[in-house]
Formats: C-alpha cells, structure tokens, sequence
C-alpha cells in the first residue's frame, strides 16, 4: 500500500519531486528541538504548485498514509520531525514572492521563501515585513505561521499572525480553501486565518500567503543599563512599557546569563551586574530623544550603568551581548531552551523561581527573554553524555513549564508545542478545552493524517 | 417541553433572571438592522453569573432549544435577532468590571460591561482601550466581541480582536472553557479565542473576556481637506498611509454625502467638493507636526482646501462633517448601510463601481467610509413606504457586496454577517470554505443550538 502510494506520486509527479533515497530522508528527519524522536519517513516530496500539494494529500488521504510538513526545519519543538511511515512535505521548492504591492502594503508569497528573502525584498521598495524570529535568515514564511513566531521586535509590531491577511490552504482531503483576504479589515465568517496560523502543520498546508507589511522603519538607536538585581531590571522595563514610548526592543538578560557572556568575551560587563536591560527605538530622527528618555527612566530605577547608543555601530555594540547569548552557553554543555510568557506583574516572581528550580535540580538555568512581552528562554544548562544531569535538566525544563502556568502565564510565547510539550498541554488548555481542541482539528482532519502526534497526542 | 424549560429554569435561577412577559420580550426581538426578520422568543433570561448561564445551557441542551445572546442589541446584521421559540439570553446583568490592571495593561471584564464605561474606567488609570465602534456609547464589550467591531480609530489601533487576549466561554453543552491567556504572546494550541471573536453568538457565550490595553494616547489634532475628486482624495489617503505617519483616525466623505451633510445643516463645505478627507493625529505635543505633514500632501494632491486645527475644539469642527453623516442621512429617507471592505488600490474602482450602481437602480448612495482601510459604508437610501423602491434598494446593497467582492475585498467589513449577509456568505467563502464552517460549527455545537441560522444557513 504505502510502496505503491511512493510509485503512484512518481509516476503523477515525476522524479524530481519524489525522493526516497535513504541518506536524504535521514538528513530531514529532524528539526531543531533537542529531546524530541523522530520517526522513519517513507518518502520526501517536494511540490512546487498548489495543484501538486493537492495531489499528494489526495493520495496520502487515500492511502491513509500521514503527512508532516517541513519548511527550514528550524523549529525548536519537534514539530517538524518525521513520523514512522509518513510523507514528508517540503515547501522548498514553493518558494516564490507572488507579489508586493506598496499600494495595498501587503505581499503575497509561498510559503516556502526565506523571511529574510522577503524581508529584503519590501525593503527594497521601502516597505518592512516585521516578524523576525531569530531563524529569520533560515526559517520560511510556511514555518513562521507554522509556529506563529514572534523575534525582538513584536513588542513594538506584534507576532507572526498579526501580519497575516488571509491564506491558500489545502486541506487533508487534497480540497483547496482560501482564508480571509487582502484588505485590512474583514469580518465574514469565522477566522480561520488565525486558527491556521501556530497550528504547526496539524489543520493543513499552507501554500499561500497574503501577508501585511508597514512602511519601512526609520534608523534605530540603542541603549543598554545594567542593574544590581532582577528587580530593579524588571522595574525599569515596566515603566518604560507604562510610559507611552513604544520601544522597538526590550530585552532582559539575568546574572548567569551575563556571567556567560563575560566569560565567553570580555564585554566589560560588571561582575556583580544583577541584570540587563536593552531597549531600542526605530523612530529615526526621534530616536535619540526616546532612548535618552529610556536612559533617564533605567537611571530613575537604580540602574549601575547606562549606555546610550548615538549611531548604528554603537547600537549593534550595545546589542551585542544579547546576540552572544547562544555562543556564549554552547561551551558550557547542552542546553534545554524554554519559553514561558507570562503576565509582566510575575516576572519577578518567575525569574526568582526559575532560580530556585535551577538549585533545586542542580543545574545552570540561564534567563535571557524579550521582557516587553513577559516572554522568558530559561536556558537550562547541563553536562554533555550525563544521563544523570540530562534527566535533571529535563525536569527542571518541566518545572519551568509547571511555575510559568502557575503564575497565569503560557508553556509557550513563541516556540510551539510539537512533540516536546505535547504532554504539557492538558496542563494549560484543562480537559474541555483539549477536548475542543481534538474536535477541531477533527473538523479540519477526520483521519488525523496531518503530523498525527503532534501538538494534540 | 418549552414551557417546562421556562418553568425548570424559573425554579432554578429565579423569577428576576426569567422573563416571559410579552412586552419585554417583543421590545428584545430586534437589533438595529432594518430588513432582517426576528421570530417570538419564548423567554429572555438574564444570568449574573458564569454558573447561572451554565445552567440556561444545560437545560436549553437538554430541551433543544435554540439560544440567542444579547448585548445592546446595536448590531447591525440582525445576528442578536430573536428567533422562533428561542431563549433569549442577555449579558445585562453580566456587566461587572472585574480588574484593570495598569502593571499588566489588561482589563477582565464581564461581557455585558458597555464599551464607554470600560474605556472611561481605564482612562481614569492612565489607559487606552482603543476599539470605537460608533455604537460605543451603548454597545456591550460581549457585542463588540462577537461581531469583531472596528471603528474610526482602528485604522492605527486595530480592530477588537487585536484587543482580546483571552475568553471564558460556556459552550453549548454547558461547560466552561478557557481560551486564551493573560500574557501578551501565547501559542499553545489553537487560537480558539480568535475563532470566538466575531463567530456572532454561533460557537459559545462568552462569560468573561481579558483585553489588552496600552497606555492612554496623547492629545489629538485633525487636519480636513477637500477635493475636485474621488480620485484626488483617495491618493492623498494613499499617500498619508504610505508617509510612516499613523493617523489614528482617516476618514473620507464622496460628494453625494458631503451634499448631503451641507443640506442638513451649512458647514460652508465647497458645492463642488468632489471628496473629503480628514485625518487625526493623537501623538500630543508632535500631533501638530503630523497635522502639518498630513496638510501638506493633501496639497500635494491638489486638494482644494486645507484646514489644520490647532486645539481640541478646532479638532472637534473639522470632524462634525464625519459625525453628521448619520443625522443629515436621516430625513433622506429609509437607509441600508453597507460595509464592504477593499485593498486600497481597489478604493476608486469601487467609488466609480457605486455610483453607476446607484444610477443603475435609481437609488442615492452616498459612500463615506474608513478609507485607511478600505473599509466603506456605502449607505442606499430611498424612500419610505415604496415597496418598488425599497425592492430597487435591496438590490442596490446586494450588488455593492458583489462589486466588492469582485475587487478583491469582503462584504463585511465590521458589521458582521447576521441573518442580513447570510445569503451572500457562500459568494465570500465558496463552497469548501463554507462546508469547512458548518464542521467547526458543529465542533463547538453539534445540535445547532447557538443562534441557528445566522451567519450560516
């Protein structure tokens, strides 16, 4: 059956597009998540057209065969990961900017393309694409509404489905939907956009996307201030968030995750710095008056040292301990990256506890996040080839989860559930709320062919 | 059956919170839409609580009988229109704001909470909820959501759904669910809370809704242009979007509603005035300086006058023309107020496309509308008890709906399907996307029991 499904898709498709050499199927087996199996997948396709998507869900509907999507296999919860026996669909050849309309500000785009190839490209006509998670020169379009990404600057612009108009869908039965539309406003029917957008390849394939973009933004400036504790960080950040200003990044970095970037260069960082707060402003010639009113409002909340930024090399300086984050913990061990979001009044109370989670399973827990948003990574640090310290990291990266969802918060900001915390989810959604779930995605998907196992177990 | 159901729910909830006198109930058989049928309730309840609407949908479950939420009853779709037999249930009582918190920026409210109280109640802490639907006086945040209202200031802000972060909702078997979360970003699961907002008392009730706010704007300032031309108005509207500047509020008047508004009451508007645009600025002390900029490429546009206001009350002048629209309609004759929404490049199409539509069915149609957004209100009017007129008039509204529909756009663009678009809905959706409806409908609601027949048939 799932022999003559390959053969049947070759000979529909042709060659090109069905692959089912061993040593390429193994090399996409996997995203990026750490601590997430991953199957054997029985082929790969690569389409290139809606009509050729719609051909392989019809014969993997029909060969009850199951089908995970794949953009730049960035992701870092499983998501994209093979399953036994499945069809891996690539959107790599779906690559194409259809469109960029300055007029309308909106692009239309397959979901293949690189967010930085279309980030580009609107600047090229001085219009700006906002969503820019880090992946942003890897990950595709498909993946980012895959995951509804966020980056730096969604404190300022908001996440991936804040820009998405509407989308060309297919469905498992191999049937094309279109989901809400080019304008800017639009409320017939229900908004099936925004279910599609974070639901990780599990309700159907996006071949399409109509995406809304803004004019571009002016030159950005910088500032940085150290502070003697978490609390005096977090303090500073909300008043900047409560002032009416409407930084374009506002990121936090706590004791061990600075200690690691000093370690790892000497960026003059204090020893005794108890945390970091970088802010920007994308308001060109405005942006000197807003990061010095950020500067005076971190100084104002008992910050050790302020710096501000009066030009583009000073600006990347200042962010560049942010940027080190990830070199900066790899020669420490492995690493578990979490990534609760909670309401900005816990903060505090999730940085002292994520601290305590880390004492109590004895391991480095580093807290760098996009703290406008209340979005934290607790990095969770751990000896390489220790199944000891690994079982210790993953349940204090459990822990995290539990303490975020305690505090009112989310198990996710921006990264997903996939397979990694497909077990958690109960934990946030409670049993009708998961129960509402599986019927939707019933709805979308009767025999569960779309990345089964993933997000609902 | 019925009547048993009217007797368990008074012995269960009490005679204050069932009502069945017939004068009370014929005063709640209709919303604001003209031409939509409301059928005789059989009761109207009004819970004060999550757990007593819990029990009026157990019971009305258990009973199959249909249920219809009220807020104000301002909707203008006829989807809060009673239908035959039906449980009428209002969130009048459901009208408590249960926080506001500035360190979270959020506000929980009931649904029944009316919008201007809510936004008076934040503003006196410093914040900002933005959605201004011109019901905001009397409409309900419970009414805003289900229809996802916009408003004049959405063209900067976004409309309600960028405001709700998450929702307590009873479904139709009487449980509880929670959608959504406290935190600014979340993507754990489904966005069911997006799928509520605006789905028109069809998928559940809403018993509590969590909004975002921001911090409270700045003083605004207006400019006002006029024009020889719909083409000259509208890219001068193009080219303020296109600036980077955000107005917070860009409005446009054609020439059969600027004569109308002149002939209602002398505003000294030009007799040849082609078009109007007014903006708003709310960025305090820079709000001039957009004011100016905004003046400038009306110029530019050659527009024939220009006025700047310099203080809140000149602000107040330049924008009675927009608020008289309504009033100065009035005495014209009966009106159905269209809403369709267009890429902006399709905006002058769309102006033409109307009035040879008006000619062609000998009917006025004066066209003001958000032009920020490609969201027009083209408004038929036609006189009162003429039955061939008002039959040309309802084909006049059906055909602005296809002529959007034709340019790319929706036929709502924030007034909601109800019973009034529901015929029309299929044309928007086609016919897999329409399907895809009816089984997330069923999902949330398998007996068809929340506000059957509006806005799927």
């Amino acid at each position: 059956m799932t022999d003559s499904l390959v053969a049947q898709l070759r000979s529909e498709l042709g060659d090109a597009v069905v692959v089912d050499d061993p040593d390429i199927l193994d090399s996409h087996r996997n995203d990026h998540a750490t601590f997430c199996t991953a199957g054997v997948p029985l082929a790969l396709v690569r389409p290139s057209s809606t009509s050729e998507v719609q051909a392989v869900l019809r014969a993997a509907s029909s060969a009850r065969v199951p089908v995970v999507t794949q953009g730049a296999r960035t992701g870092l919860s499983g998501a994209a990961n093979a399953i036994d026996g499945c069809l891996l669909l690539s959107t790599s050849r779906l690559n194409q900017i259809l469109e960029i309309s300055a007029e309308d500000q909106v692009a239309v785009v397959q979901p293949g393309v690189v967010n930085a190839d279309l980030s580009r490209a609107v600047l090229d006509q001085g219009l700006f694409y906002p969503p820019d998670p880090s992946s942003w020169e890897m990950s595709t379009i498909g993946g980012n509404i895959a995951t509804n990404a966020g980056g730096l600057c969604c404190v300022k612009y908001g996440v991936t489905s804040d820009f998405v108009r509407g989308l060309e869908v297919v469905l498992a039965s191999g049937e094309v939907v279109r989901t809400g539309r080019r304008s800017a406003k639009g409320v017939a029917g229900y908004d099936l956009t925004r279910l599609m957008v974070g639901s990780e390849g599990t309700l159907g394939v996006v071949t399409e996307a109509t995406l809304a973009l803004r004019p571009a933004p002016e030159a950005a400036l910088t500032a940085a201030a150290t502070f003697r504790s978490i609390e005096d960080g977090i303090a500073a950040a909300f008043a900047v968030m409560a002032s009416g200003l409407r930084p374009s990044l506002l990121e936090f970095l706590d004791q061990p995750t600075l200690r690691a970037i000093q370690d790892y260069r000497d960026m003059g960082l204090p020893a005794d710095a108890g945390s970091m707060v970088i802010a920007q402003s994308d308001r060109g010639p405005r942006a000197a008056e807003d990061v010095g009113r950020i500067a005076a409002i971190c100084a104002e909340h008992g910050a050790v040292d302020v710096a501000e930024a009066s030009d583009a090399e000073e600006s990347r300086m200042l962010l560049e301990a942010r940027r080190l984050v990830n070199a900066s913990l790899e020669p420490l061990g492995m690493t578990l990256i979490d990534d609760v979001a909670v309401p900005r009044s816990q903060l505090v109370a999730l940085l002292r506890g994520v601290a305590e989670i880390g004492a109590k399973y004895s391991v480095l827990i580093c807290c760098p996040g996009h703290v406008g948003d209340g979005n934290m990574h607790p990095t969770v640090v751990f000896e390489r080839d220790d199944p000891a310290a690994e079982a210790r990291a993953l349940e204090a990266f459990n822990a995290v989860m539990e303490l975020g969802l305690s505090l009112g918060g989310t198990i996710t900001g921006e990264h997903g559930i996939g397979t990694l915390k497909a077990r958690m989810l109960e934990n946030e959604l409670g049993p009708v709320g998961l129960e509402l779930h599986r019927r939707v995605k019933a709805a979308f998907d009767p025999f569960n062919l779309l990345n089964p196992g993933k997000v609902l177990l």
